[in-house]
């Protein structure tokens, strides 16, 4: 590459941005261009439902920089409005189309990074182009979004879809105070999240008032007697407008037009180095297949914080440097009203996609010191490989600290720890923020537990089977009264010694109590003494939250709305 | 080791009772006597001065087990109000002494794990005996703290020592309405800290009321015409009570009278079993010398976390596992008012004390993306090592989320990572937890930087020497004005490359701007124009926190009060 490159960037949100700004870092007299579509650059794409909320009361604190200001400081040729519709390989140029004038001009270049990102997925339903049918992705649509609850009034909308978008959407316009019915194909919401695990979430929803349809799809969208939403199994869901967050889909157009190869997902195939299959062009961010973290397998996942990574390795590879892209973990977070999601690596039903053996178990541990005021629940599931304990993958739901957790299980997954290690982490601890055991020491600690032979655990799903066991709550009576697993006897920890004559010996006991805990040291104190026990893994919560799960969509044929 | 093997643990909070529950969950026929002193057992230590503050409401909230629970849930002999008072190392036999009724037993033991912990020091001054000179380590010193409030109305306290303890119950003792002094021998609070990093918590003691004398010390206490505190310069400070909080020392008075080893560093010396040099005799928690993480060197380390990790090591051991204690990395976090301050590994001073080579890097992110509502801001330092770029330490001070980037940074420097795999970290992002590119990104990104010569650093004490550097303030003209590092000329950044003829090209030109990253795009810029530049890490917010943190003592001697 010569010392003053033509670089030619397609995109100016995350990994375009990125890609531009770390390029001028690295060289002064590099010429670079910044093609974006639409009229805003690096704008917070991440604000855009807490703007609908309100939360974000300004439109302008979405404007991050503007043309203007990553002009002045990066000395970069901004050209926004404009979409680059064509890359002639052989001569390494773009041709570029003003979406206003449609004047084209051509633009050569040394290097070419295409981060085109990808857009909402609109399926092909009778409807969906009624211009009450909206998505989600940039400013403008955002603008649309909220000139059409203006419309309304207080009116009524329908978000078809529960992922992250879908769900932050559906808090944002209940926010701002509309009726809203989220319509969710799968039997739960999150699709990247194990059900058990988003079931408080969908708790928090119904509990927020949104009428929650799971299992339930949009077949088409109406617009005679007023505008609805025609749900697949029939049903009809009268709304103001509907928007559309049933995923994204890369944005491959311009590069398979100019012959790149793409992957297996239907991503941009790269190399390690962002390097498509054609020479001195590269591709970042959503359109861009990349390896997931614990399988090595291709992957589509559109993050910001990995867009923007690639966006500055493809610079740096472009100037010259040994910069190499490893792999996604899909380290993510999302807010549901008063709950938090968050998940890094692979979940179970990934896991079981990918043919990868695990093992799991659940803690509820509290954000920090359960006797200083505050403390909120969590649920840390956490998935590992069986042999050598290494960490496939961790989910957690609660309230404050959730993200904390997750963080550090990612830098862990990352480092290639083991849960032995986790038992030796040694995290913050002072009553406002942890304990001295944190919840991610009890998550190595119960792991460790289990590959170690120490306790030996069942899983609900047995239930259902022809089982011999006997369901044993340790619980108190008091507990045990307020509720059990049907068919369990109770026998409290802290009396088993002196009932071990009731216990019997020729039939395996199923061990549970309210967390996991209590029900390890009956197990640990059982089996010690001659039985033949098992325990449930994050007790008698955890069974709650797997039962809410599988019945939920029952649940909500009541919305009584 | 026998079957059924007689445990005997001295000492019933942290270490010692991790070791009792862990041992009977490995062994149901081991016997196991815990004694303790005191009359509790595993009582919330940490949550002291919060009951003392009235966040913690209930004093029994404190009390997470009681002797009857232990013994309930784990069938262990537990023997409050029992001081072991020797050790007959050639009978395996100890010597325990009620303290109320004098009487004194033989306890038999096949394993004995010490876990005394660590007294607070008392130095020796006239008047340390008075009765309203107190200290805070249990439950009874609590509830004398609690009386002599009670007793003074809403009256004057003194606080000696601002470290964590003397923080927390500085605060603790001005939520309770009291008029406190916390006098600090050091010329920075926190003596673990780095003098810049702990200026934050300085302010913060200020703002709050707390009347701050750093660099003072007590020489005595006064009980003449009312009680007083004397200082070692002069000066008198009446007050109701003192508490004195300069540290702790270990407890070997028993260990050393049995003739164990003891370290450098006046701790138990102990292997990485946390065996002792007696056979059968282990020491876990505060009066245990361990190693430090990054030296390797003996240390005594008093933090809840590592107390429990040792205790629990230590009843595998001698229940025939083969479990090994690491190290202490010293994460810590303390709760000042509304600032927080976290750090692991080792801090500056240390680090120089050692002689180990290290350079450092300042950001000053926000907790969460700045478009959101509430973001807080946080300086965050970086030490890492000189060569490959592992990671010495980290400190950061600030509002949300400080404890979760250190957390993210303990498992980085546990797991070997160097600044160079900080920049890959994936970590939550969403508006409300983070930013796309994390704080612990952004202290990644900078620190490689330097390490792969991208940007040369300038130090502020370079200024007090004579040199030939240039300053160039490159913030806008605006920030200028409000201040800004003497002798400096202001060159924003965005004008730099219309006005490259202005800057001179004969000196060394020092870069700063507020928080160091335009500082770096414009040595970037520089450098790449044949400048010589160099660019001060964490800008002018650094700059006026180390000014701040030389001129505090002098700030603080017109109280006002």
């Amino acid at each position: 590459m010569s010392p003053a490159p033509r670089i030619v960037i397609v995109g100016g949100v995350a990994g375009g941005a990125s890609a531009a700004a770390r390029a001028r870092r690295l060289s002064e007299s590099a010429g670079i261009v910044l093609f974006e579509r639409g009229p805003d650059v690096s704008f917070a794409n991440c604000g855009l439902p807490y703007h609908i909320a309100g939360t974000i009361a300004e439109r302008k604190r979405l404007l991050v920089q503007t043309p203007e200001s990553l002009s002045a400081r990066f000395d970069l040729d901004v050209r926004v409005d404009t979409e680059v519709v064509a890359i002639d390989v052989a001569a390494k140029v773009v041709i570029a189309r003003h979406t206003r004038t449609g004047k084209e001009t051509r633009e050569p270049y040394d290097a070419l990074v295409l981060s085109p990102g990808a857009a909402p997925a609109r399926p092909p339903l009778p409807g969906i182009d009624d211009p009450r049918v909206l998505t989600l992705r940039n400013l403008g649509d955002m603008d649309a979004i909220l000139a059409a609850i203006g419309r309304g009034g207080l009116g009524r909308a329908l978000v078809a879809g529960a992922g992250y978008i879908g769900l932050e959407l559906a808090e944002a316009l209940r926010q701002r105070g509309l009726q809203v019915t989220l319509v969710e194909r799968l039997d739960h919401v999150l699709a990247i999240a194990d059900p058990e695990m988003s079931f408080p979430l969908q708790e928090e929803l119904v509990r927020q008032g949104v009428d929650l349809r799971l299992g339930a799809s949009v077949a088409a969208f109406e617009a005679g007697d007023g505008f609805s939403a025609v749900l697949a199994g029939g049903g009809r869901i009268p709304c103001d407008f509907a928007v559309v967050c049933v995923g994204v889909r890369p944005e491959t157009g311009l590069a398979r037009a100019a012959g790149l190869e793409l992957g297996p997902t239907g991503g941009i195939r790269v190399d390690d180095q962002m390097r498509t299959s054609q020479p001195d062009i590269y591709a970042v961010g959503d359109a861009a297949e990349i390896r997931e973290f614990v399988s090595g397998e291709p992957a589509l996942i559109p993050l910001a914080g990995p867009a923007n990574r690639q966006g500055r390795i493809a610079a740096e590879v472009i100037l010259g440097r040994d910069s190499h892209y490893r792999a996604t973990q899909g380290t993510a977070v999302c807010k549901v009203f008063d709950r938090t999601f968050a998940m890094t690596g692979l979940g179970e039903a990934a896991l079981r996609r990918q043919g990868i053996p695990f093992r799991k178990i659940y803690v509820h541990p509290a954000d920090h010191a359960g006797y200083y005021p505050g403390a909120e629940a969590m649920t840390l599931k956490l998935l590992f490989a069986p042999g050598d304990g290494r960490i496939l993958g961790a989910q957690a739901v609660g309230g404050a600290g959730v993200d904390k957790r997750i963080d550090v299980l990612a830098v862990a997954q990352r480092a290639g720890l083991s849960v032995f290690d986790l038992e030796d982490l040694e995290l913050c601890y002072a009553p406002p923020y942890g304990s001295a055991k944190d919840p991610v020491n009890m998550a190595g600690f119960v792991a460790a537990n289990v590959l170690r032979g120490d306790v030996e655990l069942w899983e609900p799903e047995e239930l259902a089977g022809p089982g011999t066991g006997m369901l044993v709550d340790v619980r108190t009576f008091q507990e045990f009264a307020k509720g059990s697993i049907p068919g369990a006897v109770c026998a409290p920890v802290d009396e088993l010694r002196d009932r071990l004559d009731e216990l019997p010996r020729d039939r395996e006991l199923l061990l549970f109590c309210q967390v996991g805990l209590r029900g390890y040291v009956a197990a640990r104190l059982l089996t010690q003494h001659g039985f033949r026990v098992r325990n449930l893994s994050g007790g008698y919560r955890r069974y709650t939250m797997e039962a809410g799960a599988r019945t939920q969509p029952l649940a909500c044929e009541t919305p009584g709305r």
